[in-house]
C-alpha cells in the first residue's frame, strides 16, 4: 500500500475500504507516514467525506492505535459521559455521585480545559488534597469499592487521535464531521466503558454553533458507537450562555455540591438529571426516563447524593467535608462587579467571551503547560430572560489580580448583551439520538 | 498572517490575495511554513481552484523565489519554447537552429528525462564533446555570437516551484491546472526571454491525456504569460503516438538533423515548422506566418538550417562533424526487431509504453540519479495509419543488453495495435491559443 494511492483515491471521490484506513491510521502513529501526506488527506476528505462505515472503521483504528483500559474486573455495566465541551460545564461533577447512587458503574477518564472552556480535572484539583492521578489498578478498585472515580488521562490512549487532531488543529481540517465523531469515539472506547451517554453542546459557547451540526454530529457519533457494539445515545443542549451560574474552577465545585443538595441552578439541575436519567436507564436501572428521573430527585432530596459525593472526594485522598462547608473552597477574596448599564433585560450572554474572561483571569489555559489559579471565576448573577434594574450587579469577578480583573470586566461587559425587551432563554434539551 | 488562516481562507472557497500568495510562497522556500500546512493549501486548491490573478500572482510569486536571469545584454528580441514532455520529443535540437537562422534570438534552459519522457540536455550530450553546463556569462555571449544556446538548469530558478512541486507529488496534487500552469511558466518567466512559444502535448504519452485539458492548461499559461506582461502563445500538439520515428537519444539527435536537412519524418517536419513561424512571427521577422513558414523552408532548402545546427554545436563544445556524418553519433550496435503478427493496419501505439521501453533499455531514468545510455533506442518504422505484412519488422530496438531488450520488446509488442481496418493518425496540431 502507498499513502500516495489512498490520497488519490479519497481525492477523487473513493471509499476507504478497512485495511487502507487501518495501514494509514497505525502507520502514521508510528511516524512511518508523513504529517504532510496525513494533513492532504484530512483537506481531501474535508471535501470528500468519509461514509459510516469508514468513519467507524477510523475510529475503531484509532482506538486500537495505542493503550485501552480493561474494565472488565469492575462487576456490572460500567458507564461512561462525555460532554463536547463548554463553559460552566461542571456537569461530571455533579452526575457521576448522583447516578453512581442508583447502583451504575461509573469509571471516568477526564480532560484538562484549554481555551475558553474549563475541564473536569481542573476543577476537580480545587478540592483541597483531590488527586486525579492514580494507576489502573487503583482506578478499578476505586469503581468497585464505591462505585466511581474520576482520574486524569495518563495511560496512553488513542495516540493517533492525539498526533492527527494536532495536526488537523494546524492544518483548518478540524471542522469536518466524521473527523471530531471519530476523534471523540476513539479515545471513549478505548477508555473501556459499556455505555455512552454523550452530551452534545451547542451554541455560541460550542464547538458547534448550529443545531443541525449538533445534531449531526451526534447521531455520527452515535452511529460509531454501534458499529463498536456499545450502547450509546446523545443529548444535544443549549450552550448558547454559560451552564449553570458559576464559570471557574473552585465556584463551579461549590456549584455542583449546592445541586446535589437540590439548592443548584435550575438549567443546571435540569441538565444533570436529563443525562443522569439516560445513564440510569442504559444501565438497565429503571423502567423509562421517568422513573429514572424520579429515583435522581429521590437520592438528591434524601441526601445519598451528597454523601456519595463526599465518598467520591475522600477516596481520591480530598477534603470531603468541602460539600459540608463550601467556604472551605478556595474562591478569590477581591470582587469586581458588573452592574447593568440601564434598566430591561438580559438578551444574550455571548458564551466563550465568558468562558475567555475566566481564562483572562488566570481562571483556563491558552497554552497546555499554562499554570491556572482554581480560585477565580465569575458567577453570573443574571443570565438571559433575567430583569435588571440600572445599577444591579448581573455578576461578580472573583480575581486575585487588579489589572487581570479589569480587562475581564471589559470583556464581560460587551458579552453581556440587555436591551428593552424580553428574550426567552434557549431550551436546555434542543434534541437527542438514540440508535 | 497565519497560513492557518490562508489555509481556512481557500478551503472555504475564497480568493488568496497578492500578498497573501506572496507571503505563502517565500516563507515556504525558506522553510517557515511547514510541509504538512502546504499539502493541506495544495489539496484545497485542488478542489477550490484558483482564478486567473491567483493562478497569475502564485507564478510570479514562484519566479521571484531565487535567481532570475538577466538577458538584457542580448540584443533584440528573445525567444524561448517549452514543451509540456512526450515521447520522441527531439523538437528543440532541430527547432532552435532553424528559427536562429531568421535572426531570432533563443536562448533556452532545458531539462533532463525523467519516466517516459526524455530530456533534451540528455539528448544533446549523446553528441560527442557536447557540453551543456556554462555560466550565465557564456551563456549570453554565445546568444549574441551565433544566436542561439541551449543550457542545462544550473541557476536556482524558481526554487520555490521545485519545492512545492517534490511535496505536490507525493500528495497527489500535481494534477490541479493552475498549479501545473504556474509551476512550468514560473520556471519560464525567471530564465528571462521576451516571448514564449509553449507546445503543450495531448494524448496517451503526454501528461495532459484529453484535449480539454490540454486547451484550458494551454489557456491557463498563455494568460499567466500576459500576466506578467510576456508575449505567449501556446500550441496543442498530439501526443498519441511517439513524434517522429526515434525515441533515445542519439537516434533522436540523429533525426533532428535528418530534418535540419530536410529528410525528417512527416509529422516532425511539421511540429517544427509550425512552432518555428509562430516564433519567427512573434519575434516580428515575418509578416504572417505563411511567410514565416516559407522562409523557415528556405532555410532548410538552402542549408543554412544544418550550418547553423552545425555553429551551434561547435559553440558548446561538440562535434559538429555529427551533422555531416550522423554514423558518428553511437548508436548501440545490437539489435531486435518488432515484427507484425499478421497482416493489417497500425491501430495504435500506445505512447509513454514506448518511453517506458526506451527507459527499460537504459535510455532514461527511473530516478533522478540514474545514469542513461545515450546509445540504447527505439525506431518506429511503423506509425499508426501505416499497413503491415505478417513478418514485417514495425520497429527495431538498439540495445546494449539482451535481457533488457528482451523484456522491452515484450512491452513494446502489447504497445503496438494492429488490426484489419486502417486507422487515421490523429491531427498533428489539435488547437492553439493567443491573446
Amino acid at each position: 500500500m502507498r499513502m500516495y494511492d489512498l490520497i488519490r483515491k479519497k481525492k477523487l471521490g473513493g471509499e476507504l475500504t478497512t485495511e487502507e484506513i487501518d495501514w494509514m491510521i497505525q502507520g502514521y502513529t508510528r511516524g512511518e507516514i508523513p504529517d504532510y501526506q496525513m494533513s492532504a488527506m484530512t483537506m481531501a476528505i474535508c471535501f470528500v467525506g468519509m461514509n459510516e462505515r469508514e468513519t467507524g472503521d477510523l475510529t475503531l483504528s484509532m482506538r486500537d492505535s495505542g493503550d485501552k483500559l480493561d474494565l472488565s474486573a469492575i462487576e456490572g455495566i460500567k458507564l461512561d459521559k462525555h460532554s463536547t465541551g463548554g463553559v460552566g460545564d461542571k456537569t461530571s461533577i455533579a452526575l457521576l455521585p448522583l447516578v453512581s447512587c442508583l447502583g451504575v458503574k461509573l469509571a471516568k477518564m477526564s480532560g484538562r480545559g484549554l481555551g475558553h472552556t474549563g475541564g473536569t480535572i481542573d476543577k476537580l484539583e480545587s478540592i483541597p488534597g483531590f488527586k486525579t492521578e492514580m494507576d489502573e489498578e487503583s482506578f478499578i478498585s476505586q469503581v468497585n469499592d464505591i462505585g466511581m472515580a474520576i482520574m486524569g488521562q495518563t495511560a496512553d490512549l488513542a495516540p493517533a487521535d492525539k498526533k492527527l487532531y494536532a495536526l488537523r488543529d494546524v492544518t483548518a481540517t478540524v471542522d469536518q464531521l466524521s473527523l471530531i465523531a471519530s476523534s471523540i469515539m476513539s479515545k471513549k472506547l478505548a477508555a473501556g466503558a459499556d455505555a455512552i451517554v454523550l452530551d452534545v453542546k451547542c451554541g455560541s459557547g460550542a464547538f458547534m454553533k448550529e443545531s443541525d451540526d449538533a445534531k449531526a454530529l451526534a447521531g455520527a457519533m452515535v452511529k460509531i458507537g454501534a458499529h463498536a457494539g456499545k450502547k450509546c445515545m446523545a443529548v444535544i443542549t443549549n450552550m448558547d450562555e454559560p451552564l449553570g451560574r458559576a464559570v471557574g474552577n473552585a465556584i463551579e465545585v461549590r456549584e455542583a455540591i449546592d445541586t446535589l443538595k437540590g439548592k443548584g441552578p435550575e438549567d443546571f439541575t435540569a441538565l444533570v438529571l436529563a443525562l443522569g436519567s439516560r445513564m440510569v436507564l442504559l444501565a438497565g436501572k429503571a423502567a423509562d426516563l421517568k422513573d429514572a428521573e424520579d429515583k435522581l430527585k429521590a437520592a438528591i432530596a434524601d441526601g445519598r447524593a451528597i454523601e456519595q459525593l463526599k465518598r467520591f472526594i475522600s477516596a481520591q485522598g480530598g477534603d470531603a467535608s468541602v460539600a459540608d462547608d463550601t467556604q472551605k473552597l478556595k474562591v478569590a477574596e477581591q470582587i469586581l462587579e458588573l452592574k447593568a448599564p440601564s434598566d430591561g433585560y438580559v438578551q444574550r450572554i455571548i458564551c466563550d467571551e465568558v468562558g475567555m474572561c475566566s481564562l483572562m483571569l488566570g481562571g483556563g489555559r491558552e497554552k497546555k503547560t499554562d499554570i491556572i489559579d482554581p480560585s477565580v471565576g465569575i458567577l453570573l448573577k443574571k443570565k438571559v430572560g433575567d430583569p435588571v434594574k440600572k445599577g444591579e450587579t448581573m455578576a461578580v469577578i472573583y480575581h486575585n489580580d487588579a489589572v487581570k480583573a479589569q480587562a475581564a470586566y471589559e470583556r464581560l461587559m460587551a458579552a453581556y448583551i440587555t436591551g428593552a425587551e424580553r428574550i426567552s432563554p434557549k431550551k436546555l434539551i434542543c434534541g437527542e439520538v438514540d440508535r
